[in-house]
């Protein structure tokens, strides 16, 4: 007997109706033999609602209060969908991240696991029961709720198969599966139908919005085998999993675009040892991640360095530029926020060269201006004009040839 | 420093207006030098959404689950509570009935409280917070969420008062505290200062719905001074206190009327010893509390046996009266759902005589029939047509001096 792992989105569950289909669909894998763990969502649109009752409260409410009225979402939705299964006359029961023992660190609205006990699932799951268990929670050693931050609910799937080792984990959701680029921008787009961990994991940090980049960290660290697939049909979607050699065949794997970043220039900065690590400091230190970086050639000693963030950061990025400025001294900075990033994604790309060429010249053909480069093992990314992004991400499908098989 | 605990109902946070004036409330009670603990009620209007919900999905859904589901509107509103005290610029930390510690049976949708541990509230008020409790609910042995029933909010208030020995317990609502009849229906009736557990217990289980008759004895069992008033208004509403000799004074206190119950006849039962016992011991097996009873005179060896219960036990009653018809063998038997249940109560009754007659006296000057009879030591009850209920209730209101202090 298998045990399997799904995971059901938000709009997996939105409404009376959907919840009906996910309990058919969950009966549906335990009467095929299997042993069934579900994880879910809240109800579509009840977390904007919470989050919108919130701020009417309170404009700045506590990180650890909105976990404790967060959390409710996902447990009114694993209750609603456990009677649904009882409905269908299956044994199931709901539980909260507390109960199942998932046990987190006590950053509040962004926790990461740090344990679970899988005694009581286990236990549920040894007397034949279905449970279903409430994503995007734990509990904090001082028994806080908290919860893991976007795209939390497929971390608890995930963390929870690898714990259980479970034999498959089925990312249910409202897309059929990842695709070689956004569908809504390349109507050539194809689905890809298996894709390594750290392929995926490029993907989803460079735009790709199926699923988290963290929770397919967490599958490639406890190598959990992950089928996104449609809540709404019952095609195949695309296999994420270990690297496997015939997957190199495939030079690109896909193409992504992310417009959430802005560029950001400090103007002559002191061209001096030890001054772009003093800068970068300060930044890692406010909690602002960077993305890219260039430093131009230096004149007359100093030098204007360009990085990219995310644009939710640039506010508290003001405040440290300023403390940067008086402990350094740079002349001034510009901030430019109408850009996107392309990159193209592939493992294939370890042992093929020439990908880099052939993406910089497309580009260029195009009339498209190539702001800065980034690049690693298995990706290339390229920050342009946002105005020009459809188009580059379109003419790059069309030059790696990914509307092919 | 004097401890309060509050509780707030339903109808005092729905909505963020009033979310935000309870929150005022309660710091202007910690402003006053007070420790508070607040409790408090589902939004209005959110339980029966839940409810909805889930008899949508299933009609029948299990106990459990609607614990689960039913709990999480607590939770909400105690974080939202929470934020709310935030931004007045005072410390709260919101706490689910298991995170205080409430255990209780596994009696699910109406667990009865077995054990308060007082160590987490006590600590988060020794640092200053005030602490707002999720009404309603506890955890089982098992850890599973349960919740108390009707009233429940206002038996963990009560139970949190006793355990933290608190020197007032204040229970909010939307009336401004116990009346002497239901205002709707005499006009005149006057808002009670003082009231004794006793005679609020009979209020309460003889149709006052101020508060339930549980929490009340709650109190009575750890002599919790009880202070019902109004969220709305700074008037003082109703103590609710250990009896005192100068409440004799009032002969009567107050004017019930209770509408929920039926009254059922067996006819024909065989009048030998010991067949009265078997027929109510069916019926307390049944768990179907039997509140007056009637036996006629005893004709060729049978009698009639009357006797009401709540209108919602009458169908589980049938079937335990097929039981006993098969048993002891009686004619057939007959209900009235039409009749209503007028009491006077009032501890002042130990010590004066005459109260049943003036009672029968004006219920017979107005030409209403008594079909049925109970007293006790503080109350007296008769049951008549349903259609005279709100006049015997003005009459005795008024023979009974009531309108005046």
């Amino acid at each position: 007997m298998s045990l399997i792992v799904q995971k059901y989105g938000g709009t997996s569950v939105a409404g009376v109706n959907r919840i009906k289909n996910v309990a058919e669909r969950i009966v549906g894998a335990k009467k095929a033999g299997n042993s069934v763990v579900a994880v879910v969502s809240a109800l579509g649109g009840k977390t904007d609602e919470l989050i919108r009752m919130a701020k009417e409260i309170n404009p700045f409410p506590s990180d650890r209060e909105m976990d404790m009225l967060m959390s409710t979402g996902e447990q009114m939705s694993s209750a609603l969908l456990a009677m649904a299964v009882h409905s269908l006359g299956y044994d199931a029961i709901s539980l909260t991240g507390g109960q199942v023992g998932i046990m987190t660190d006590d950053s509040h609205t962004k926790a990461r696991i740090v344990s679970i006990d899988p005694e009581k699932v286990s236990k549920e799951i040894e007397i034949g029961r279905i449970v279903i268990v409430a994503g995007f929670q734990g509990v904090s050693s001082s028994r806080d709720i908290t919860t893991l931050g976007r795209g939390g609910s497929d971390t608890t799937a995930v963390a929870l198969a690898a714990v259980l080792k479970a034999d498959a984990c089925e990312i249910y959701t409202d897309v059929d599966g990842v695709y070689t680029a956004d569908p809504r921008i390349v109507p050539e787009a194809r689905k890809i139908s298996v894709i390594s961990y750290e392929e995926m994991l490029e993907m989803a940090s460079l735009g790709a919005k199926v699923m988290q980049a963290r929770s397919v960290e967490f599958a490639k660290k406890y190598d959990v085998p992950i089928h996104v697939r449609s809540s709404f049909n019952n095609e195949d979607g695309t296999f994420i999993v270990k690297e496997a050699k015939e997957m190199e065949e495939a030079v690109v794997r896909g193409v992504t675009v992310a417009r959430n970043e802005a560029k950001v220039t400090l103007s002559k900065v002191p061209d001096i040892p030890g001054i772009a690590a003093k800068v970068f400091k300060n930044i890692a230190e406010s909690n602002i991640n960077i993305d890219m970086i260039i430093q131009n050639v230096s004149e007359h000693g100093t030098t204007d360095l360009t990085f990219t963030v995310v644009k939710s950061d640039l506010d508290k990025l003001l405040g440290t530029i300023e403390n940067i400025s008086k402990e350094i001294g740079i002349e001034g900075f510009k901030t430019d926020e109408d850009i996107a990033k392309v990159s193209v994604v592939g493992i294939g790309m370890k042992s093929h060269a020439g990908v880099a060429a052939i993406m910089f010249n497309a580009l260029a053909e195009t009339g498209i201006n190539i702001e800065m480069i980034s690049t690693s093992e298995i990706k290339i990314s390229c920050v342009i004009r946002e105005e020009y992004a459809e188009k580059a991400v379109r003419i790059l499908h069309e030059k790696f040839e990914l509307e092919n098989k």
